[in-house]
């Protein structure tokens, strides 16, 4: 047992706190709910609200901010927000034109967004939601809806939010966060359960010296388990997979955002050479990278492992990827 | 055994190549050295160059770029820098009045950061040297300078990279250098070891369910071992330990920048949290806090644990650690 805390609840409280204290972004706590507001994002007519589960740290709470999420509202520990905070939460961040929630694709995640959007809008606001359906390995092609949202969140999230920024109406903010959903590829490898912080315990079954390709982020069974495969040898493996996805819905990737996201236990050693060898395949399949990132982004609390992330870039998705943006999460200057 | 990659050598190779790719600063490798130098730090007559192990990532190479350090050369993983490299490093900064090096302070680094500082000295370079020694555990204060750098690395960096950038004199960057150094304390905690690339064995012994206030970044042992504390409990403890040094050494700590550093497998959940406990215990000791990060900064592999880093600020720090930067360690726009 290694965590610094044995108590879930208490370590998301006091999570919270430590963001508000972290210099650079002003974030304000709506009410006593998990959620915050960064009420500063001036040009918006439209307005970002982002959530989900704890244990994905930074995610979600910390990607509010410039050029990122004006409202963020979190779970417990693997748990969806509930509708109350959601709600909370878009009345906090007062939009004229409307609000748009982007949210991972997880039953108790749309079900709880779901609740908070019929309210606000029976109560006369705009609201549209954007499911982030990113994790190849979660449903096959046909059921791209079914698919469930990993780390590609952020590029959705950084895309929508700078489309916000510019002004865009409604009804264009949402366009753009939908094609950037529909152009947003990752898929993930675990070598190690995330361990529950409460009882020490692997959250999921994997035997020593295994690993698995399209485990989710919280244990949800992937698509291929194997023996224990070194970088470069897995790397290209998934890339291929991403690549024949892309292809799949005759994408064409012709420019590409790389995000390469650390899980939780894995080093940011090996982040940067999985970040190697990404690069590799890519310059080998001449697709030029606009924008790569590594590190830790949407963690599954210690579980040891990556994810890869692509998004397929236009002459409109790249421009809004590349803005600058500040949070706890992720900045670029 | 968890890692992706079985090779040390072929990992820091590898991870270099990633680090190369990463957009936002662009870097230029140095020969076939482990070492990169960002050469658009134009303001700057004295340029700094750093350097130390691998396996500290994001450290020590992901911090060259602007505001931040010219060069940077790193080691094989917990092995210094070759003094050949760190040479080829200075000589490839091309500074008009001279070089500082900053690096931990460990024999290794000591020795052939000495070597090449000698080499260059010999070829007419002004050189000079601020060996970081932030860790409280490593030794009493009144051998402060046998002390090992940690996490400090980070704001000592930022801070004499801000006074190259105001166009000071080498021997006021150098001063910076030396203040800041003196004026950052770090103490850090362990809970599991870190675990060799190629052996998948524990580093060192710690058991199961007790932790270790004060183990080095290589698993140098540390001044207390313990039972398992949560943060609410440990936090308060190392932190009084924090302030007790910075009074022996009637330094008043009247306003205070603050750096939570994971050691490779502690969660953000958990980092988060523990900021809040650092931050709850400043407010509590009227402490402001001018400024406040809490990620990987300074790792150890994946070794289970964090460190708390404060520097005491001045009129003429505190601007200096608040100035812009940007690279792939830290960022702050």
């Amino acid at each position: 047992m290694r965590y610094f805390t044995h108590d879930p609840e208490s370590a998301v409280e006091h999570a919270l706190a430590g963001l508000l204290g972290f210099t650079g972004v002003s974030l304000q706590r709506v009410g006593t709910h998990l959620a915050v507001v960064y009420p500063e994002n001036g040009n918006r007519k439209v307005k970002v609200v982002v959530g989900g589960g704890s244990g994905h740290e930074p995610l979600f709470l910390g990607i509010a901010g410039p050029g990122l999420a004006d409202g963020a509202v979190a779970g417990q520990v693997f748990a969806a927000p509930s509708p109350d905070a959601i709600y909370a939460v878009i009345e906090a961040v007062h939009a004229d034109e409307g609000v748009v929630l982007v949210y991972g694709n997880y039953s108790g995640d749309v079900l709880n967004f779901g609740v908070a959007a019929d309210d606000a809008k029976a109560n006369g606001l705009q609201v549209a939601e954007v499911r982030v359906h990113d994790d190849i390995a979660s449903a096959e092609i046909s059921r791209l809806e079914d698919r469930r949202g990993i780390a590609g969140d952020i590029f959705v999230i950084k895309a929508i939010s700078a489309a916000a920024d510019l002004g865009m109406s409604f009804r264009d903010v949402v366009r753009v966060g939908e094609k950037t959903n529909f152009q947003t590829r990752s898929l993930g490898v675990a070598s190690r359960a995330a361990t529950a912080i409460d009882t020490g315990q692997p959250m999921f079954e994997l035997p020593e010296g295994e690993i698995e390709i399209g485990m989710g982020l919280h244990g949800e069974m992937g698509v291929r388990r194997s023996a224990y495969q070194p970088a470069e040898v897995l790397v290209p493996q998934m890339m291929e997979m991403l690549v024949a996805d892309f292809e799949q819905t005759k994408l064409p990737l012709a420019r590409a955002a790389v995000m390469i996201n650390g899980l939780g236990s894995t080093t940011v050693l090996e982040l940067l050479a999985i970040s190697g060898h990404v690069r590799k395949f890519l310059d080998l399949h001449s697709v030029p990278v606009a924008y790569q990132a590594a590190g830790q982004f949407a963690t599954s609390l210690d579980m040891a492992g990556f994810s890869i992330t692509i998004s397929g870039l236009d002459d409109e998705l790249e421009p809004l990827l590349a803005a600058p943006c500040q949070s706890f999460c992720f900045t670029r200057p």
